[in-house]
């Protein structure tokens, strides 16, 4: 009988492998790390979200004991809103990341019932027959942690998302001490962060941060404005300190992120002297050397009211010549154009503009080649699978492992549905669960289908054409002269004659094919080639034409 | 009576300020210099390409004496063939780029009847009141131009796209000593590329990708596959060398590569030794370890030769485990995306891939800041207008020019279609010309409007609905069922219910109106009203609903 086997399998959205959920399973028992969504990439018309395909998890109800999460960013909970209710078990994190769980659940009403469960850094919890150690790691945002996961046969060390960063602003370093120890015993497996495996180097402590806005504050003759990511609390906590040594008050802009400086300081995860944050109806009053502003925005959001103020619609603040912006943060790959056309408008506005090419006002939350190298080596894992990152990064991080010493054949690259079979002495990938993207569009998830998808494709390109025939119920034959409505095609008043000429061409079509007049599906055929050739002809464009009969 | 001014027009597509063209215009007497196309951004649905608004010129047509050409990439020759046939005045530039412009023109059957000029570095041409002359700057292509245009009331110096490089692969370096010598003299008006104006010291000379290529061809296992722009033909030039240099033979892949080597060995920019390049045919008894290939696809175009052989889609050449593939080049904004899953895909095949962000396998082809202070220190101009960049480029190169010295007013940002006037003691912006996009999609030049790409926009986001509705001619009461079509909306499967109920809600809607049958705008507009509500509260999307009538 043959022994049974630790399976691993990354299951996410789209192109990061294993970054939104895990599966660990063990005979009768399966863990899920991380459950979370990604926002949609180019090409997925009016899709509002991405989250995992759990049917393996659905198919395997029985056997799923809980789902531990790393830390509180949407790509690690934003699905738990959706899974939730359809597979309830027991959630396990630490303090702050439960705190945003519950926010995120209840926004979309899927709070109750929900088992929400914290664990302290150092704590182990046991599910099914794994028992899941929670360590601190650094990464941007407060509370994050890895994974060290008991299993019957070895342990396993999930980084999470981290960076190393001796010196945090807040929290504790990544606890190198307790996985040098691990180590030493005896690691099976090591499954890492390969977001940022294609940097050289170290990544900067955020403290680096800290010295240019408090340079910047120090410098600034006017108003600073100073937008981030909301959960990057540590960021905010900097700023608090910049604005404080240099007597400034702080004002929070916006919805999200007072909601979040609230909420940070409730749970004791950002230190404010008294009087420095100060509420907007006192803004009026204060010379302008005197005030911070810290706002959402830094992704270009048009609601958002950095880019509010950029436009001049923003309510309450307006630039003017010797403020002074700080985006604090690097665009998202796919929010580029939108960050760079709100910085292009902050400087119309006689704004002075720091951002991240041009200033060292952030750094990433990810360890680059050196820490990764770091890290191998204190575990020395007899297995290692990169995780977090597209293809090319995991591939550049197996080939790191490789350069530390661990065999080729040690190392597996997994793309998202693989299934990666460990046994103590080897392991191989070996079958493939089901991994596709499950659209949320609206208040449905998953009914977005390849064909939905493809017509709003060919809908964005060149519009379409509607063709609408009323024939003789009794004789077959055409009623009056057939119409046609078109919408994203060409400017209608232009291009009169030639959609004119094109129903005289419906007519003429449908004339000539009298000798078929009941068969509609050869008709509708083709009508549509008719005009699609006319119209390529006419424009080089391809709209959708969609004849349509009427009986009368 | 005022003195005449001398007048500069940025006029560009997008925004690149000043990128696409520019005008000077001096009494009677207008100069065009460079003529380029845009690509379209993100949400522009379905346009091919981009061009300048022309307005300005066709109504000064009498005034347009030439169009000066700086280098032969597409921003800058690609309107050529839009405009020439319009205004058909002299076309002035060098050797390669009147190559590159004559091509083009032809590809858009634009070529008879257009005049083209050539003019060697150092020569200068008389277009109406003006004197240019044409001096030699690096860049990513051969034979770019600076330009002095020597005009009524001083001198101004166009910096083309430029950059230095001490010691360029091919052609001449950057003149500085015609600019120090000019400086000396007393320059009116400097108008110099800000593309990196955001980058801190040197761009790096094109000798380090040699360095770079040398090495990985030296240390290749197999074969190796370099991409990069055609029209880099220096780089093109650097790859020839090393494979040379190590005994291998060079494959030209690809139409478009294979046209620009051709015609830069017929114009002598690209040195070939004999025997080098092989014929595609010969390819196959080749070791692998003697072989190096050069193609496009270093943007991820889908159809290029490299994408292909990425997606096992090629059919002269797979790509093998050990094979090396250099991507010599960094995405141009919009292009990441395609760019990363090419490379993912390669080293899915098990290629080495080196791209830019691993390795030293790109240098660009803009100054950075040390080089732009440079030229600003050599050519010392009174009035200082920076331009080629969108406009946070401008700013901080606006604010260089201060950190050396020049006033600042007399430093001039300027947006596309801002008037800048100039007499010898003073400048400002005085109005503006028509300067709006003129999308070219398919045939149509400037057909495309903001209605036709609202439309668009809209039904790629959420899809259509199509509701056809039969009215008898003489009574106006509804004949039949309301028939619903919708693309790109909802899975028609799926939502056959709620489909089927709203087609309900329309003949209900109609029976309720029956008071004004005849008002079928008032009819129009509720029935559209009430689906879109219907279906906004069904799906949470706001797809198009197009109610149309038949009358029967």
């Amino acid at each position: 009988m043959p022994k049974p086997r630790l399976k691993i399998i990354p299951l996410g959205g789209l192109s990061e492998i294993g970054k939104n959920m895990m599966i660990m399973e063990y005979e009768d028992d399966i863990i899920v790390i991380d459950s979370g969504l990604m926002f949609p990439e180019e090409g997925m018309f009016g899709i509002d979200l991405v989250i995992p395909d759990i049917s393996y998890l659905l198919e395997n109800q029985k056997k799923v004991k809980g789902i531990v999460v790393t830390h509180g960013h949407e790509d690690h909970i934003g699905a738990l809103p959706y899974l939730l209710p359809r597979l309830n078990v027991p959630v396990y994190s630490t303090k702050l990341t439960r705190g945003l769980i519950s926010v995120k659940l209840k926004e979309r009403k899927a709070l109750t019932g929900a088992t929400l469960k914290t664990v302290p850094f150092g704590g182990k919890v046991n599910i099914g027959k794994f028992a899941v150690e929670f360590f601190p790691v650094c990464h941007s945002i407060p509370d994050s942690a890895g994974l060290i996961i008991h299993t019957p046969i070895g342990t396993v060390i999930h980084s999470g998302d981290f960076k190393l960063d001796y010196t945090p602003v807040s929290g504790k370093p990544t606890d190198l001490s307790r996985l040098a120890k691990l180590g030493g015993e005896g690691v099976l497996l090591l499954l890492s962060d390969s977001t940022y495996a294609e940097l050289p180097g170290y990544t900067p402590s955020e403290r680096v941060v800290g010295e240019t806005l408090d340079r910047v504050i120090a410098e600034a003759p006017g108003r600073v404005v100073v937008t981030t990511f909301s959960s990057l609390v540590s960021r905010v906590q900097q700023v608090i300190n910049a604005a404080a040594k240099y007597q400034r008050r702080v004002f929070i802009v916006g919805k999200s992120m007072s909601d979040t400086v609230r909420m940070a300081i409730d749970l004791g995860y950002l230190r404010v002297p008294d009087g420095i944050i100060g509420r907007m109806d006192e803004l009026k009053g204060m010379p302008n050397d005197k005030v911070v502003l810290v706002t959402t925005g830094s992704q270009g959001e048009p609601t958002s009211a950095l880019v509010r103020m950029a436009n001049r619609d923003h309510r309450q603040v307006h630039i003017v010549r010797d403020d002074t912006v700080v985006i604090s943060a690097t665009p998202i790959p796919g929010n580029e154009g939108l960050v760079n056309r709100t910085v292009d408008n902050l400087f119309k506005q006689g704004a002075r503009v720091f951002y991240d090419r041009v200033a060292s006002v952030h750094v990433h939350g990810h360890a680059s080649q050196e820490e990764l190298k770091l890290l191998l080596n204190l575990v020395k894992p007899k297995f290692f699978m990169p995780i977090h990152g597209e293809y090319r990064h995991l591939s550049l991080h197996g080939r790191m492992a490789e350069s530390v010493g661990i065999a080729s054949d040690r190392i597996f690259l997994l793309e998202d549905g693989d299934i990666l079979e460990l046994n103590p002495q080897s392991g191989k990938i070996n079958g493939k669960v089901t991994s596709s993207n499950v659209y949320v569009d609206g208040l449905s998830v998953g009914d977005i289908n390849g064909v939905v998808l493809r017509d709003r494709r060919m809908l964005s390109k060149d519009g379409i054409v509607m063709v609408i025939i009323a024939i003789n119920r009794q004789t077959g034959k055409l009623v009056g002269r057939p119409d046609i409505i078109s919408r994203g095609f060409v400017d209608t008043r232009e291009s009169r004659d030639m959609i004119d000429e094109s129903r005289d061409l419906v007519a003429e079509t449908l004339n000539h094919s009298g000798d078929r007049p009941a068969d509609w599906g050869f008709t509708h055929t083709k009508v549509r080639d008719t005009l699609s050739k006319f119209y390529y002809e006419q424009t080089r464009r391809r709209p959708m034409v969609l004849p349509f009969m009427v009986k009368v």
